[in-house]
């Protein structure tokens, strides 16, 4: 019988190492979030494929990982379709399992409610360096508060989660959808545009502006990019400028207000600027929307925004949402590859016992050892081995610093 | 657009006060176990089809969620099997994982190698009160240890996990499958036959001595099950008796100096019982087998034993092994029955802010807060609602004890 010995393809096995960081990060931002009063919920990975298809994933719903039918339900002697032989699917993110628990338990949930989810998710990507078609998500969503100290708080736990992993001097880029569309919408662009006219916008990091302006000027015309292009310069970015300051009061976005409490409150070490350039890809977003940049790595480690229409399209009834997800692997990689330590446990000692000891032998030694664990040591008892210079270097290699001896009478 | 609102059948949604349980035993598992010097480790959900149908799994096997292949590889347009649409699915335990794991990473890892892994597993079986399609399971395994020092410390750890969760006063059941296999070839069974004997012996708690004499007798002549049954009057159980310590010496079984050593360092509240009549079914257990029995619960809360000979079905190259499953969402329930509660922050505190402030009123009121959860304390922030009173009672009830109010200037 031959058994595969690596995991399914694009997917990864978790060494010890690894483990314990994870788990050390994962009690972290549980720990901290619920000293902002945030809950933990869990909903199945598995998902009806009806709600997966939904519309709400964006390029995801490409990527599903689809589960078969099972027993009569599956018919695969005739020439058949997708659609027809499943009828779940593995979750590709955490926010519409979210939106679909809100709806279901409402009821029984405090308003506005806070959530914290910690979870696997499965995407069908190609495989590439660092990149799994299994992999933790970490999702903050308030439920039910339209107003923005949802967004305050959210932007306070998570830099604290940062702070504490010994992260510093990072950014977060805020904006707002609707200062995206006023100024798209000024520069004279149409509204069935816009999705376009963001995606372009959306490529400034990689392209730069005299790419943004090529792109633009292949679609649409030069009079009309000229004015967005200038609308850009005029409103700045970094520090909130006058006109800048003049557009969110027309469309009452409360950006400022955002900087302002976040600046005066931060006891983290990160600045806030305001990025009129930030798109954040989700069509979903409706308010403010923010994205944490780290110099250390090229790309996001996190980010969200304000999704109030999304909830309503499971209840019927609308429900302002505002999330943020955590880059869990990337902050990992970035911890691992920075060789972060995870804060040890007071001690650990390693019993080596000679072999073919009877109870009456064995009791004490277990006995000394159940006694120091009580006191928090760690201690491993194991057999000694023929080659004991090897197996000590072994034990001193997993951060054993005390090796103790038994030997027959 | 009707989206569905409830989890796919037979799987659920956790709620935060379920959640809050089951991270904190989840915590409290982790943290005793690595004090017995056990490495946490994660295997993906998805597993390689070939192996899941490896017949490791017995039942278990015919309960798999297998997912649909994807791309080209996927023809549905003409007649087709199961076999031909899938290449993985679901794990349905954590062992085949295990096994797959360890034999890849063999050469990365200490040994012997002691694993805890948190996981959730994945059965079709019929949705019923109480058992999930997707539940979480926890096992332990200690991997190339051939020494019974190995079954002593699982014991130990286990009962330690249970013990600071408040159980006590229950049994650890022991048997030796060569005890059981010697037993049964003793009487005159063949080796062939014993399969289908312990089947019938493991009935014993259901249909009793009586039933067991009647069903043995249906397939077998009664010289042998009168033989059979005289034997374990011989052998007897609770107490090792000399007739159990001879066959223990026979067949080269630990059980009386496990027994015997546990019996002398356990810190827990519980007893330990030989229990000749103990089966438990997986088929590939090779020595010592356990379980836990506790009276509040009819069944088993968890159990294990010695499987030496399955790892080496995926290295070719024989590995001990020795493993203990704890019944974790059976513990979460029985706590849950038994109104558990957490032991919580050292505080949690409720800010209520009126409506409309602007960045200067708010700013001092979350620096008070983030003082606050410095020092460990909860704060949640929310906006004051008009039926103030009801916002403060849903406050009360999630165990906030400390409301304060922030008006306007």
């Amino acid at each position: 019988m031959a058994l595969k010995k690596k995991p399914v393809n694009g997917m990864k096995d978790i060494l010890p190492d690894e483990m314990a960081l994870r788990t050390y990060v994962i009690g972290l931002i549980r720990g901290t979030y619920a000293g902002f009063g945030f809950s933990s919920i869990e909903t199945p990975v598995v998902e009806h494929i009806e709600n997966l298809l939904s519309k709400q994933g964006g390029e995801n719903e490409t990527l599903i990982f689809k589960v078969l039918k099972r027993g009569k339900k599956l018919d695969l002697t005739k020439p058949t379709t997708e659609d027809a032989v499943t009828d779940s699917g593995l979750r590709y993110d955490l926010t519409l399992p979210l939106s679909r628990y809100y709806s279901n338990h409402a009821s029984e949930l405090p308003s506005p409610f806070k959530a914290l989810q910690i979870g696997n998710v499965f995407r069908a990507d190609r495989p590439q360096r660092g990149r799994y078609r299994q992999f933790t998500q970490c999702d903050i969503d308030v439920l039910g508060d339209p107003s923005y100290l949802a967004e305050i708080d959210l932007i306070l736990a998570t830099t604290t989660v940062l702070s504490k992993l010994d992260f510093h001097n990072f950014t977060i880029r805020i904006n707002d959808r609707r200062l995206l569309k006023e100024m798209a919408l000024k520069a004279g662009f149409a509204e069935e545009e816009l999705g376009e006219v963001f995606i372009i916008i959306d490529k400034l990091d990689k392209i730069g502006w005299d790419g943004v302006r090529a792109e633009l000027e292949e679609k649409y015309d030069k009079v009309r990019v000229d004015a967005y292009l200038a609308l850009f310069e005029e409103i700045g970015s970094g520090e909130v400028t006058e006109n800048a300051r003049q557009m969110m009061e027309e469309v009452g976005s409360p950006l400022l207000a955002i900087i302002d409490t976040v600046n005066q409150t931060k006891t983290a070490d990160f600045s806030m600027k305001y990025d009129p350039t930030l798109v954040r890809g989700m069509s979903y977003y409706t308010g403010p929307i923010f994205e944490i940049s780290m110099d250390e790595y090229g790309g996001s480690v996190g980010g969200g925004g304000r999704y109030d229409e999304m909830i309503g399209k499971f209840t019927g009834q609308q429900t302002p949402a505002v999330g943020f997800s955590i880059g869990f692997e990337r902050i990992i990689m970035l911890l691992m590859e920075r060789g972060f330590q995870v804060p040890g446990t007071s001690g650990k000692t390693a019993f080596l016992v000679e072999k073919k000891m009877d109870a009456d032998e064995l009791a004490p030694i277990f006995q000394k050892a159940m006694k120091l664990r009580a006191g928090g040591i760690c201690v491993d008892i194991s057999v000694m081995k023929k080659n004991k210079k090897f197996q000590k270097q072994q034990l001193t290699d997993q951060g054993y610093t005390d090796i103790q001896e038994f030997f027959n009478r």
